[in-house]
C-alpha cells in the first residue's frame, strides 16, 4: 500500500467512526479535516465532494462487515452449522461487546425516510445480509435440518428481529444480558421448527 | 386553549416532523423557524434554546405514543387480551401504514451513543412500552393465560424485536407483507408458550 491508500484508509476509517455516532449526513469534509488535523483541500484531494465522501464510507463498511460477518461463514458446513455461525458473528457484531452500533442498523433508521443513492446502497449492504442468511436457512431445508415445511423468509424475518432487539437493548438501555436472550430466542426458533 | 398554546402545538407538531426525519440533532431553531415561517425570536419566545425545545418535542412524542399505543389497552381485559392489543398498536404505529417511523426507534440510534439527558428521556420513553408489555405478560402467567414457568423478560425481548424488524422492513426494505410477518411471529411466540 502507497502513502497515499495509506492516508485514504486511515481518512475513512476515522469518517466511519464520525458517521456511525453523529449519522452520515452529519459527516462533512470540513468536519473530517479537523478530526484527521488536514487540511480541507487535502481531504477534498482524496473525495472531490461530500457526496462521494458518503459514498465510500458505506462502501468501506460493506467491505468490513462482510470481512467479518459474511466471509467466515463460507468456511462453514453448509446448512445449520453456517446458519448458526453466521448467528453467532451477528450477534458479536452488534452486541454489547462491540465498541461501535452496527452502521446498517443506524443508517436504517436515517435513511429509511430518505430516497437517493444512499438509500439504495445500505439497502444492498443489508439485502446481502439478508441473503446469506436466507441461502444457509434454504440450504438447512435442503439437507434436512430444518423440516420442508419451514418458512425461510419467516425464519430469517425473525432471527433478523432478534439482531435488533439484541443491539437496541445492549446500547440504548445498557442491559448485557440481552446476548443471551438473543441466543435463547435463536435457538427456540430452531426448536419450534425442529418440534 | 389560547392562540400562544396553538401555536406552540404547531411548532411541536413540525418540530417533530423535522425531527422524525432528519434527527433530533439536526431540528434547530433557526431550521424550525424558517419552516413554521416565523421569525427566529418568534420560535425562541417559546422555548427559549435548541435543548429546551428537543427535551419538549421527546415530551410531545411520548404523550402523543401514549395516547395511541399505551392508554387504550387500560380499556381491555388484563392479560393476553391486553397483550394482543398492544402489539397490534405497536404494529400499526411502526408498520407501513404509518406515516412516519417510530420516534423512539430513530431517537434510539441517534442516542445510544450519545450520553446525556436526552438520551434518558428517550430511555424513560421505551422503558414505559416496556413496562406496558411486561405488565400484560405477567398478568397472562397470573391470569392462567401463559404457563407459570414462561420467561416473561424473554417473551416482551423477542416482541420487541417483532416490532424492530417489521418497521426496518417496512421502511427500508419496502415490504409491505412484512406486517403478516410480525404478527405471525407473534402468534408462534404464544403457541411455543402455551404448548
Amino acid at each position: 500500500m502507497g502513502k497515499a491508500q495509506h492516508t485514504r484508509a486511515a481518512i475513512l476509517h476515522k469518517a466511519l467512526r464520525i458517521a456511525s455516532g453523529s449519522g452520515l449526513q452529519a459527516l462533512s469534509i470540513g468536519r473530517l479535516a479537523t478530526e484527521m488535523k488536514m487540511s480541507k483541500s487535502g481531504v477534498f484531494a482524496h473525495f472531490g465532494s461530500s457526496g462521494a465522501l458518503h459514498d465510500e464510507v458505506l462502501a468501506y463498511y460493506r467491505a468490513e462487515f462482510e470481512r467479518r460477518v459474511l466471509t467466515p461463514v463460507r468456511q462453514a458446513q453448509p446448512g445449520l452449522p453456517a446458519l448458526r455461525l453466521l448467528f453467532e458473528h451477528g450477534v458479536q457484531h452488534v452486541g454489547a461487546a462491540s465498541t461501535h452500533s452496527c452502521f446498517y442498523f443506524s443508517c436504517a433508521a436515517e435513511y429509511d425516510d430518505r430516497p437517493g443513492p444512499l438509500r439504495e446502497q445500505v439497502k444492498a449492504g443489508v439485502r446481502a445480509w439478508r441473503a446469506a442468511l436466507l441461502d444457509s436457512v434454504r440450504q438447512a431445508i435442503a439437507l434436512g435440518h430444518l423440516p420442508a415445511g419451514a418458512d425461510a423468509e419467516q425464519l430469517v424475518f425473525e432471527i433478523y428481529g432478534l439482531l435488533l432487539a439484541l443491539q437496541h437493548d445492549a446500547r440504548l438501555l445498557d442491559q448485557p444480558e440481552c446476548e443471551l436472550r438473543a441466543q435463547r430466542g435463536f435457538d427456540a426458533l430452531l426448536e419450534r421448527r425442529a418440534a
